[in-house]
């Protein structure tokens, strides 16, 4: 048997095991798992590192265009899927999934023609689309939809905040009922909009409109509340939900609820609610606004009862909601250098950074395990997004994306050494155990060593299957 | 590359992935799994089925001998190491893990000892042994206990009632104690003595003798009281549990309670609670005594409850509390023909049919996935009792222990088809769909299409290594 | 010591005691309570019956008129102030509180004047009016509703569906605004209307039009969100809450989940939760549509978990939700003889049965106490609703408002035997044991053996005070 | 009318009610409110005062006699009947309940006479005995338990911790059963005992003796479990519980789940867990003995967990578990001067500062209005333990026991101005804000402008009837 690629000498690890192996690789694919292997024409070794999946990084955010009427002042995005795309290679990360936003008043399909524009030959990994819809007209509902379902975009990515984007219950409604039709997933911003622009209109009159602020107009409850009616909203329309970006352990119980009763929901967070807190926000001057996000950064106790979900299984993915926006006249300060806490651009950078912060805080420290590393960062997402078992896993018939990690190297997070084109980390100069040192996609060598070895291009854009919530059963009930 | 045996033509399942691919096997390991494999000493045609993991059954009792002081019309196990485990391979299960009991008094490493020669050179599948401690006296704690996990008895089995087997709290929290130091698990069988027989009094008194008494003797209450207190008591000690044979949707909330505030602590459920209520205790004369088994079986609404724990993640493993006593005078009825309910052995048979039935209830009905049936009647147990990967998946280097699962096979459940010593089956009459065409343990041909093919003696005794639950770092905190 | 009134050998029952006293009336007040009086101009004698502080129905639709554009065939209500009042009275209620609806576009003051038009001079008893906001206009929240709350109208209902009526959030949160500047207290119906209303549509679509259909079309969940809903909405904006005819235990389970972490939430339920369930909308023909209200009619496990909440102090009051409408082209049947679910009128008479229900299914079952009878249908209300001491109570200084209760009267309820000019009742045939036998208003006999004793237009409107929900210090916190 | 007291001026406070209105009192007893009196041999004016129905502490130790077989060295109770009484008194309190305690291997009926002779003519209030069981032999369930019960003893408080007083959860069921059938209600001390003596020994072990360790040697999740276990006793029992002493909102919420079950279950809390910590317990050298008492104060998350309690209806009594012992050798230094924690008595007094520290805390802070004050401090004791409406309440036909209530009045306290023989106070320096000013029994003053005005043996022994907690009906059901 000849391979195209050996590796040899390393530990895989999968959502289900730990096992010393080697893997053979041929036409881009794991052909073989054995536990020794010859004749490749390459050969990698591992030297007792681990062989990761790649990871899949569910929710990350590039080149997303702002809509036709949006202010001259809009921020812009500072990555595209070049810079996104190496990133996220450099942290291990081998497949993305980033968002394909309809317009109010646009044309979804168009909107999917114009990101395939935007991602061709640029990406240096393969990379998928969630749809977000905006505006689900009968065209989009009845026609465009359903197609675009069908040619592999099987996750929708819905809005209960933000002015351009928000649907009301009725609209997601209409929405889930599609889903349910052609067995979509949806993915659900939980914030109450209505809410959160009341407070921010009083503090904004108070005049408190720091970057701190941003976190008091966005309290807890208004997301558990959003979290609540969404569930409710899909259990009487019978479709699988992920609550993205939980940012505390009050949403989650609402998710931890929901399943109790036999509501299929997930739970997403992500790195900065696991390792900041609302103090970030308070930075001297300006500074705060590099950890503005929605929801906001919260407390001690929200971090605690995020990190019990993570171990007691409540939290299934792990996504960097990659944002990135510099710390300039172009980014979160295009309505000015002291514009108030609304009027900045929300996320921050986290593509690169997001497997290494789960490694070290999670595995190093004990909280989980490898295969629960492995399930979070990569496999549940394959899983959900219709992606596995090409991507996700190291299983024969996979795609030979492998991240070959150094359990033991330190790293202290420098946004210099860092390949976003984002300005900053929210991170600098924490330090972390665990990073990888070769990347692979579709068996080829993307990073190592700290160097990119492909040209954009590499990447492929990912048709997704349907989600492994629907099972293959009738199990997801509608009450209607 | 040679092998022993190539499995090809089969869809290999494992708690992660479900994947096209041949298993390559030599000297009773899998060494290779690959799209296509050539070149074994045997070929195996698994002819589209499915290649599982063989079943871990963490949760049965075979040959367990009564106290010394038993009285003369103590009922015995009709299953020995020799039947009991032809059963259990039949129905697709490849690894059995049965109970060493201390009898009070004794020393267990007596008990271990004795309980090795029952197993010596009898059992068709590899096995282990739980150490069941009825009497933690300073010689057990201190010398017996410490020494026998080390030599690879790392869970302990302990119970809140039978007067024989019983721990106070105090004794519980001594062997927690030991646990915790020498990174051991434990199985609790929560339900609170005091109370249960204090209702039997009564019922006894008011004449309530009959099978049916029985359910009412020990209600959810009870158990759920039982399972909080235990859960305090590991919370205390630190140290993780499995709460074994939870029977319905009560008892498993405390679990789900417990894990949400970050108590270490897993959840076992059994074939029976799934598919059988109470009614069946009421069966015409003495039948129902076929179903007496503690905790008792209950009603729809802790069925539909325990399946929601299926589904949710809550219920970790799957296993069939096989206690196999015979419907005549040295089983069941050993205490009479009309003996009360408190007089007649607890427990029924379940070995064989462990894994079709939650197939055909779980899989076939659309309520879990097939990596979901994996992890919960193999995975799971093979990782939370320390033979993980060895066993319970199938990875390079794990042991060669597979099912070749014919999905659409159904079979009518007849106990006269069964191979326990046991003369009745709760399920009789009872259709599945699902079952093993093929068993193998380490390489070898166990079962094939419904004949045994080893001799006693092919199982082994296998030592377990530490938990899963006790992970890396020192996350399970003692209170002390 | 004269009096005009004596009651003597009754048993008085308050929220806090049961004592055998006479009761002492000068110029409408109790005056003295003692333990034998003398010297009354007239003299009553209780002949050992309770004497029960007359009932206080805090919901109740009256002559409540349709918006100005309501089309043609709107359903018109057939009990006014006259009719209304007299059937309170016959069930031992002496102070009612009806709804004063703004409609879009109009003034609230307005509405609150006409509507004192509908009332002067017509009611038996005395009566206060919520305020229904609709339209929070600048105008209506800046200025006329502050002033009429300072006129007495401290209480402010407010509805999450219905087209006419329903408020967004951020129209909910305005209103809560200045509720909390003026110490006002806010009752919500809490439904989600757009889940409501989409449900319909496909209902509809379905042809699942018959009056059945609407207890599907506003399932449990929906009532559910709302209610979370609206939690969170007070506990950002710090103003208590009364969320108005919880149908069931789940959305009461919201209610004590608020409580517990510390919002200042009230329950309401209602006579027909608490003995009807959905099987009543199957009847024959339309006949369900008489039983047709919002929320509807549950199911057994619904209406147990009111009952809990009755026991364990969970509801705070309890309230007719009387709406009647006739069973004819008038009320139910005004948009034809076999419209859909979606077009029959909601609501159902219940004033004059309130009292002997919850004293039948409650006192003499022995779920609830004397005083905890009194609290729910009289003193919590005068409490909350700023009516206290004054109404709600016996003790010096409060209107002689009393019941001369006969608790061993059975009552086999029949329309024909009501006051209410709605013609039916959906109590037909129910057997009550229970029922007062003389009922009176400051002082003066209402009814007495089952006859009218006074004229139209003794019945006084009442201005509210504070509710004793704000308390006396600012416990109550808003977050912004 | 002529009465030999009447109080004018002063506005009546009860559970149900605040009035303004004067009180008539002949024979002790209240036979008349009005809004005006006169004609009483002694006219009091109450200035504006509140008239408070004096307190009712249902929870004290007084003259407690420790066990025949008690060491030498066993603590002695500061305070007997008279100074405990008088102590009462100065506070506001009219009523006390102390515990007659059965000794083990004791007859219960002996140690009934006993305890009457203690109290005869000592006690400046009211009061009656709750009996301790201690050891539930045939004997005393079968006859003198029922006798004593029929003799007025309806509460029986029983504990599931202290070695010579505690009770298995079989004996805690039989006690159940005769409380059922006699109609008593129980209290309940829930800690689990045995795993508070496994901590203790392992703290010791440790070196960790000194007062703070007894804070860890009790933790929150012990008290939890055994009042989880001791609902689920009461629930099969069917018997109406009082869980005493509750410490935090951990164990509080155990009482809510139980509630919103169905079970009946009533909950105390004590003015120490409302107002310190277990940083009490760290007071250089052996000053934090002071503060000992079981379960043990908490931390602030408790606090506020109780004080929600008290708002949200969940606590219903509030008493001062007066448990008196002198910071000496005869108290709580009577193991030595450096015993460790374990050798402390447990306890502190509070029998004067009960009612202050709740008014002010409470009421002057807006938390709780003054109804639900008199509930808590006075109705609902008199309630449950069946002295109502003759104690507990301001009502014709109740007793003559007032407390004309200072609400402007700031003490700061201090031990020397307190009545108890105690020679600290755990709130020496701590300001509080109502005080009452004339307190009276069966319309005697007992205490004015800070004197003592009667003579020991003015209180008298009070026959108790059932608890209100029984109802009417069947509402409670046992499980047998």
């Amino acid at each position: 048997m000849r391979f195209d690629t050996i590796i040899h000498g390393g530990t895989i690890v999968t959502a289900a095991d730990v096992v010393r192996a080697d893997v053979g690789i041929r036409n881009g694919r794991i052909v073989t798992i054995a536990d020794r292997l010859t004749g490749g024409d390459v050969a990698i070794d591992a030297g007792g590192r681990f062989v990761l999946p790649g990871g899949v990084d569910a929710h990350c955010h590039l080149d997303q265009p702002e809509p036709p009427d949006a202010p001259a002042d809009a921020p812009v995005m500072a990555d595209d899927f070049r810079s996104g795309s190496a990133s996220a290679a450099f942290g291990g990360t081998t497949t993305l999934m980033s968002f394909c936003v309809q317009h109010k008043g646009g044309s979804l399909t168009a909107a999917v023609d114009d990101y395939h524009r935007r991602a061709d030959d640029q990406s240096v990994i393969d990379y998928g689309f969630h749809l977000i819809l905006t505006d689900p007209t009968p065209q989009v509902l009845g026609q465009e939809l359903p197609a675009l379902i069908r040619r592999g975009h099987t996750s929708l990515k819905l809005y209960m905040t933000y002015e351009s984007l928000r649907l009301t219950d009725t609209q997601l409604l209409d929405v889930f009922e599609v889903a349910r039709a052609e067995k979509a997933i949806v993915l659900v911003h939980a914030e109450n909009h209505e809410l959160l622009v009341w407070i921010t209109e009083r503090l904004e009159a108070q005049g408190r409109t720091a970057p701190y602020a941003h976190a008091l107009s966005r309290p807890s409850p208004l997301e558990s509340e959003a979290t609540h009616r969404a569930v409710t909203l899909v259990e009487i329309a019978g479709v699988p939900m992920v609550v993205v970006h939980i940012s505390g352990g009050e949403p989650l119980e609402e998710v931890r609820r929901a399943r109790a009763r036999g509501v299929t929901v997930f739970a997403e967070t992500c790195p900065h609610y696991l390792t900041l807190t609302a103090e970030a926000l308070s930075a001297p001057g300006m500074l705060g606004a590099k950890c503005i996000c929605s929801p906001p950064l919260r407390d001690d106790n929200a971090q605690a009862g995020l990190w019990r979900g993570i171990e007691d299984g409540t939290v299934d993915v792990f996504n960097s909601d990659h944002a990135p926006y510099r710390f300039d006249g172009q980014g979160k300060l295009s309505a000015g250098a002291n514009a108030p806490f609304s009027k900045i651009a929300n996320g921050m950078p986290g593509l690169e950074t997001r497997m290494p912060i789960l490694f070290s805080e999670g595995v190093v420290k004990g909280r989980i395990d490898l295969s629960r590393f492995v399930a979070l960062t990569a496999s549940n997402n394959a899983k959900l997004y219709g992606l596995h078992p090409r991507k996700g896993t190291i299983a024969v018939g996979a795609d030979a994306d492998l991240a070959l990690w150094d359990p033991e190297k330190r790293v202290v997070i420098r946004n210099q050494s860092l390949h976003s084109n984002c300005d900053y980390t929210p991170y600098e100069g924490m330090e972390v155990q665990g990073w990888p040192q070769t990347v692979m996609s579709r068996g080829v060598v993307v990073v190592q060593d700290g160097e990119l070895k492909v040209a954009p291009g590499h990447g492929r854009f990912l048709e997704q299957g349907p989600s492994s919530a629907w099972g293959s059963g009738d199990r997801i009930k509608s009450w209607v």
